[in-house]
């Protein structure tokens, strides 16, 4: 993961497979509890966001978006919708805070095929999708809190795209490493994007030799004597 | 679908042949479009109601039922869900209201297996369903809340059948076309039925086209300025 | 299902036989409707509570814990929940109360596998369980109210076990048989707990008969007049 | 209130004025705490049942009613709701489980005048009420769990009285003892009335010396020691 | 009320002082009753919309903004905030859709003073205010779900006014006709705006008999045969 | 407000005259702003946490308590309790973290009672209270989440104090600043409390020029573009 900043520019390519490879490696458990040891302990997002289809996982950087509940259609409905999934950047995963939209319908079909078609890596949406049965036969990585077979004209409109926005509870900036899996959603702050890697990389691998370990009959009290992890 | 009305009475086996076709070609999303386009923008119920099985689908025309929460129970607690059921209509879907219920279980296998045989071809529960196992087992298309293994005597009560009912957000009058699936449940109002049908079976036609556009590459600007929809 | 009680201190491994058979014969729909009989209509946990991967059933003894949010990381973060781990009987079921905590996440792999090695069979939880894809290539059954990523410490804290707890809105003793599956989780108070596994046993006989004379077109009336249940 | 049972069918002025006597004498917490000593430890209401007006007090006996959410206008809408409450017993507070309604309004200012011709002492709804600026000038006590200005017809309607009902998590049954003041609503079962009563008077009396006792400058710590009573 | 469109442009001192006068003579419950009448049946605000200070009561046009929560601070963070306030109409209400946030507060004392000097009757919103004490000082009537005391500026954004919302469950068009008081928020629909008008002062005129005569004794069921209305 | 902490131990008589003095002169909504520029964005407790009496306001520093809900009586139920209020320092606030308990009742009037009498200012919970009358009797300032008539014994018990705790969605250390209104409830982190209460001293002064330019009929727009401030 060295340089991935300069790299990001000009190697786009060599990017997803870094990002494939730690999809490979790492799983958001791990990636919270090095959070933790660093001192960001507010980086997994709420259960209510979910994959939608059994499997799912994500990396990526966040596309950041903000949408919001409106009432009547205006004349051009998906403008902001379409200027920002046409801006996603390659390997970046659009993460959208509908502020827990009940009433409108984000992400679809269409919007997940034409990610995709940029490099897009997958959509966290603290809110609805809609085209399921498409989006899982596509294989595309979406987590939300739920699925509604309504469209968005009149009923949620983008407001802005790369703001910061706050999905899931969690504070989340354009370019901040989302990796996803059953377990949820966590974000890597910035900051310590290559420190987190590391570490959980390493603690992956430390964790197999406490598992046999219990799985061999230690209690809890002797692993963690020993591991001094749980 | 011409002249389903007439039909109905005397061809239940005809219009069960139609529904299952409609149920091939039609999906909720491309529904609900189309109703929003007729003006009618509220038929999608809230994304609480959901499949008890993968892969679940179900069309039809809704029996209504209401049901209230209990706490005693009385000297024949089953005799107006034993009348509900016993007159489900053929190619019916019994969408029960429990006004959000997490007490009791309106729905569970004895009531599928009943509601099969007259020709019934589903359920929508604005609450809980229990044996979820053995309609699995069954095929048997229902869509709730939530599960629970408790039986409804004392817990809930039906007080009403074929009266207009607000389920999951939508007012539901008997005979309405509902149709469910992954994506969620949309109802299909008595005055647009044959519309929305014709423009829903036109619409799923036109959308393969934009989605291959996309695929190979097209922005969603290009793709919304060719074809106008999203 | 004779003497249990006396069995249990010095055979375990008995007692391990019988739930097995248990866990095939019994479902929690047919158990929660021989407690109502028996005039026990709470026993039944809230439909929130739900296996972490698809087909996951349980049967054993409550070994019943108390977690509460924390907002610091204390000395020995793990120090009651090693041993309210390393303290599960054998053939019981850790339940646990969180008082429906969103933030910590009480349960994971590891404590998984420590519990299976001492023979426990199973987890039930009013809150968050990691490790979902670890937890479902063991086969081992855990009940929650949902996934999130997190650790436990500095976020929850066991503070006590072996005492009574509500879960799921059932009061739970340590030692009473708890169920599960997917239709829910429900507990049998220990002072009816031969007479309700007796009456369950025989229930689940005789519905298979009225399924039968459903399936075969009677009306709802004709089989509950016939067979007086539902 | 020796003999209340006896006294109650041939004698409403004398128990009114038992009634008019404990509603000067007890509150809510106190009857809450013997409540407690005598096992009875689920009687107080959930918090959200809250007097309409500030100052609002009443004590009396339930009459129960239950009602339902529903979505079409009757023929006659009121026909239950007249029944209930032109049956109030004199000496009765209207108990009223609507399942925790947001849609309905049950209650308002000529159910008010009409109970309280009739001898009733106020109502308890886990609903909504209208009407509150008329009710306060009655000074009627109403303890709801909101207001809202819409009628009942085609909204909600009565499908029973005197039976048990749940209202704010208590079971209730006609007849019961309700109290209930600016703390909340508590409700004495039948079986232990005149001892909770006699109990909760002298922890009356006992409970000024405590205060005296604190006030001038005690721990908790001696004043528990002492008194055994916090 | 004649002629109320014609004269709103020229004559804002004259439609104020009609509506001082509705405002003595209506309430919102019998305003409820006659749009029921009228087949408006989903006309009140939801419960949690209240009087922050008691005895507020409004009556005036609508003037709609429609704000979303933001998590960072623009340049110009009060920008549409401003407008918004400064083209707030003679007469009119404003009525703020947040969304229902809890994050941000939409209101307060400064844009009270704004929106009184350009000659604004109130405030009703679906969020939070603050500057309750100097609010209740003015004498300012505002309808809100509850107080919070930080500022608007990165917490909230308004981002349209005089469109469509939904506030309180309520579609809302600019110059609907709103009136409040302890009861609730109902909003008058334009089409019936003086049919409206007139039914309820008939029917406030017709209440006081009915009053009178079951405060006379009289059963409800006898009052309702006499009247037809409750 | 200068050397507050040497002050503090030796002289809690002259820190209750400043707590006095800024009771007075500051109110939430202008530290909260203040605190806001600081960048202390998330120092308002949530909008549920309010006044138990009409009028009360506190100004202190934090005794942080934590409190978890219990199912079974303990042999001492009130130990911690005890232990926590009668450690109470001078000019201190009560700050319970309940984890939004609807079960117990964690504070009264004994407690009231005791607390004043050590010289503390104040309770704000994340729960209930009771004893509602006398409290207001004694005009002791409580915030909270609501009332119930219940005693804690078996139903929450204090598992820590003096530690973190989030109390209405903020972070609140011991000796924490706490400030509380009408308009809710602000927390002053240590760092910044000298500097917060400057800068708040001088905004009060600052808003009533811009108060009076507004009440003169300046536009939102005018007074903003002279005073930079909203």
């Amino acid at each position: 993961m060295a340089n991935v900043d300069t790299t990001l520019a000009n190697a786009s390519a060599a990017e997803a497979a870094i990002f494939d490879q730690l999809g490979q490696e790492l799983y958001t458990a791990v990636v919270s509890d090095v959070l933790d040891r660093l001192g960001y302990r507010d980086q997994a997002m709420t259960a209510d966001i979910r994959p939608v289809w059994a499997g799912a996982t994500l990396i990526g950087r966040a596309h950041t978006v903000l949408s919001t509940d409106v009432y009547a259609v205006p004349d051009d409905p998906y403008e902001m919708e379409i200027r920002a999934i046409d801006s996603v950047p390659a390997n970046h995963v659009l993460v959208a805070a509908t502020n827990k939209s009940t009433r409108t319908c984000l992400w679809g079909e269409l919007l997940s095929t034409a990610t995709r078609v940029r490099g897009g890596r997958g959509a966290v949406i603290d809110g609805h999708t809609r085209d399921i049965a498409k989006i899982t036969q596509m294989g595309f990585p979406v987590f939300a809190t739920g699925m509604r077979p309504v469209d968005s004209a009149g009923r949620g409109k983008i407001i802005s795209f790369g703001e910061p926005v706050v999905c899931g509870g969690v504070l989340v900036h354009e370019g901040d490493i989302v990796i996803a899996d059953v377990d949820g959603v966590v974000v890597i702050p910035h900051a310590v994007e290559q420190e987190a890697i590391e570490l959980a990389r390493a603690k992956v691998a430390g964790e197999n030799e406490m598992r046999d370990f219990l799985a061999h009959g230690a209690t809890l009290r002797e692993a963690y004597n020993r591991f001094g992890i749980l």
